[in-house]
């Protein structure tokens, strides 16, 4: 029997299992593989690229020390949080606050180096911290794309589409949270809308809004209906993502609702937004201070909150054309300072954030993804333990992309296999294989290769791995238009997962009556 | 004064200081910014990307030293090479020749752990070792594609082209090798026209053939034309780069070339080209190991021809679609497997080369951005002194892209600052700056930011970083219809650098001497 059949035939074996049956192989032969369900999150193999030595990361730690302790950091608008830092010991002199060194280090000791994170499917749950990886779709653009109608502002309908694409992917772990602005829905009651289709249209885990108090408190009030009260008390459902105010401004909207999540026992996440040369020094090692500064400042209001209650360490980095004056996306100086922002988390013992798939380009074209693949190769080499926007951001974070949706999943899928790592055991190594072989023949059909072949490789439902006479005969596509083939099918074949009714009308009933308790605006 | 306004004279007086005189300001407005020289090749200040831990690095060398003992390796048609490893001591048994763990380790120790190429222009010699990082061209394929006129074979016109294309670009430090195969030209010929370009066409460093022995010593000879024969004798001026055919044999072709690379002090860069499932085990530990042992092998064997010589460790991973058969690019487990031949590579302290800029894409899109600067990563984590195919790949190697290789060129800048790392000194540190700008104002016009501003981010020449409305005013263009403008433009202000007339001359006597000598073959 010729080795190459003996493949042949194996290969066939698996497309025919793979296909076979059950709702996963409805799609067969449409180009639709199925979505196995990959593991909740991902428990990394290789370890974190610390870039940066000792000497200068204390440079830094320095830098941000004096920061705090000379220049501080200007609380607006939320007396609490200055009364909390009265009490902590903080200098409060009006509305700015000074420091002294390793008050917040101290301060920060309470906070949990890692915890879960429940959805309503306890299979969705993810632990956020240690050597675990989440990935969440990207956050916060007004428009959405696609390679059809272009660019436009994101509706309702948008946003449970871009659910619907996340549930769906095995490769994505979170449902994220404000996937992408629905304009269509009046600004105060849109969160209504966003926390239930999360809760609605996917079992996974999910983000809660933060543009209020009031929203923050509603969101995680949505929660509860769903996880209980007493659940919600003693464990994290939900997240808030907060900005700073950058440079060293923490405004009384951010903390008020950070604190909302904290007394809650929810995770805040505490991001600030540093385009290095506007909101914070053009040079790297500057900036990374100040995020530095500013993030210990905004996770210790959380301890201070309520001690105990998880947070989330936040990056965001970014660089400037010096050609358009606009923030630049996926470029190599953020990619690099952010390796040394997870450095400096990890000193604080702290999960970290990071932002994932960036680009500034306007298409899923090949600009889109070299930032794009950049990015996120820099964030899971960080160690980032809940890399937001792993999926879907073009125009420099003005638009959702549906082609770059499932193309950025896809990559998330690859980055399963990276961050496994080179297994090693006897297996691997092959010995055997190299005795069955010998010298000058192919390993097509060995018994190692036919016993491992199925499950060694990622397999890309986006890439064209065939040789190009092939491609050609099949239409000469392009990676964007198999991406778009792929997400209607994916909205197509959606599946809602289960909720009991009693829970879903309690949560239309809340939404009504929230919404009907306040007058629509629209900014 | 308005800040912004401060930054805006400061562009404008930069962009006019770029674009005022001599050669590089001849092309203002359009697009095409000056290539000033960057580096002769980079000095990394970020460490090496170390994903494997002592105790499995120690297994995957015990398994090649258990192949290299247990299997052997096969050379082929070579009693030279036969006759070095019985006078060292190995166990050769006919063409299968076996050793004892331990023993090319030994001989590899006389092999320099770093060394400089000379190009024609001191200026542009570069050092292959240590830290040094430096970019070539991709090397090898039979077709040239580009936007206008898709796939063709490729000419002596093309590999010209892109001996220009790589001349010009301020990112690229060597000129490679076969860019593209010059299918116009007899195959016992072309590598005679392809030496005359590099050194004609380029003034960096460059690569012979292989193919034959002959052609290897053909191209030393028109080295020696140029750098005398003295020169040649005791310093490295061309590179040969010679391949495994794995698994596990060593062809005559290939060891008589690589002996004459070593014989005459040059550099043999010595690759297995490993197709997981293929040409070797399916399972990344165990073809690491076979790289390890074949690779080895080669170094070795440079050693026992002339002890000293020259020698660069090369690693190729790739993997396999199951789908289609097809050889697999820019995947995740050859690029973390890579990192490991990395580590294994500087523990027998020689030079590295992997492969860089991957894509199995047919086209410069999202894909081929994707694949390939997930491999381009890999390379520069994995601590390779020497990456070739650095720009220009699509197609499964099997075609060089006009459009790709200037996108690529451009990925080599930004990973010049990438590699830079993060600067940590006073002026980076920024502290004045902030203690300028305070709270909640901004840096764009603080003293810090316009002393800085134009020397710290990477500048793009492909990426369109305009805002939305922008970018569709200027006619919506994705980033490869911006390469392909922007190759055409750079070939069109190629100079050619100046040789010395006697010299050119006696390079094309001795081309013609040469060719009149031989019958054409055409395969």
């Amino acid at each position: 029997m010729d080795q190459a059949d003996t493949v042949e035939q194996g290969l066939s074996r698996t497309r025919k299992r793979e296909r076979g049956g059950g709702r996963d192989g409805r799609r067969a032969g449409q180009g639709t593989a199925p979505p196995h369900r990959a593991a909740p999150y991902i428990i990394r193999n290789i370890p974190t690229y610390d870039v940066m030595g000792e000497e200068n990361l204390l440079k830094i730690e320095a830098t941000a020390d004096r920061i705090l302790a000379e220049v501080g950091i200007e609380f607006r608008d939320d007396d609490v949080a200055l009364s909390h830092w009265k009490a902590a010991g903080a200098n409060v002199d009006g509305l700015l606050v000074r420091f002294e060194p390793g008050m917040l280090r101290e301060i920060l000791k309470s906070a949990p180096a890692s915890f879960t994170q429940h959805a309503r499917n306890p299979a969705n749950s993810v632990e956020i911290g240690g050597k675990s990886v989440v990935f969440a779709p990207a956050y916060g653009s007004p428009f959405v794309m696609d390679q059809d109608t272009g660019r436009r502002y994101g509706t309702i309908e948008d946003f449970r589409n871009f659910i619907k694409l996340a549930q769906s992917s095995p490769w994505l772990h979170h449902s994220g949270g404000t996937i992408c602005e629905p304009v269509d829905v009046p600004v105060n009651k849109r969160h209504l809308d966003m926390v239930y289709a999360h809760l609605k249209y996917s079992d996974r885990c999910f983000m809660g809004s933060v543009t209020a108090e009031n929203r923050a408190k509603e969101s995680i009030e949505m929660a509860r209906i769903v996880f209980g009260r007493d659940f919600v008390d003693q464990n994290c459902v939900i997240l808030g993502n907060v900005n700073v105010n950058s440079p060293l401004v923490w405004d009384g909207t951010m903390t008020n609702a950070l604190r909302a999540y904290a007394r809650a026992n929810q995770a805040a996440i505490i991001v600030p937004f540093i385009l290095g040369g506007a909101m914070g020094p053009v040079t790297s090692a500057g900036a990374i201070a100040q995020a530095l500064a500013e993030t210990m400042a905004g996770c210790a209001l959380t301890q201070l909150e309520r001690k105990g209650a998880p947070v989330i360490f936040g990056n965001f980095l970014s660089s400037m054309s010096l050609r358009s004056g606009s923030p630049t996306f996926g470029t190599p100086e953020p990619a690099v300072g952010s390796m040394v922002i997870g450095q400096l988390a990890r000193r604080l013992n702290l999960p970290l954030r990071c932002a994932g798939n960036f680009s500034n380009s306007k298409l899923p074209d090949a600009q889109a993804m070299n930032e794009g693949t950049m990015s996120m190769l820099s964030a899971v080499h960080s160690g980032a333990n809940f890399i937001l926007h792993s999926a879907g951001f073009l125009d420099g974070l003005l638009s959702m992309s549906y082609e770059k949706f499932v193309m950025d999943a896809d990559f998330c899928g690859a980055l399963h296999s990276y961050l496994a790592g080179v297994v090693v055991d006897d297996n691997s190594l092959a010995l055997d294989a190299f005795r069955e072989v010998g010298v000058g023949k192919h390993f097509l059909g060995c018994a190692h290769t036919m016993e491992n072949y199925q499950t060694v490789f990622w397999d890309s439902q986006i890439a064209d791995n065939e040789p190009y006479e092939k491609w050609e005969a099949a239409g000469r596509t392009d990676a964007a238009t198999r991406a778009n083939a792929r997400w209607k099918q994916t909205l197509a074949d959606y599946q809602a997962p289960a909720m009991d009714e009693a829970t879903d009308e309690a949560l239309i009933e809340y939404v009504e009556r929230t919404k009907a308790a306040q007058t629509d605006a629209w900014y």
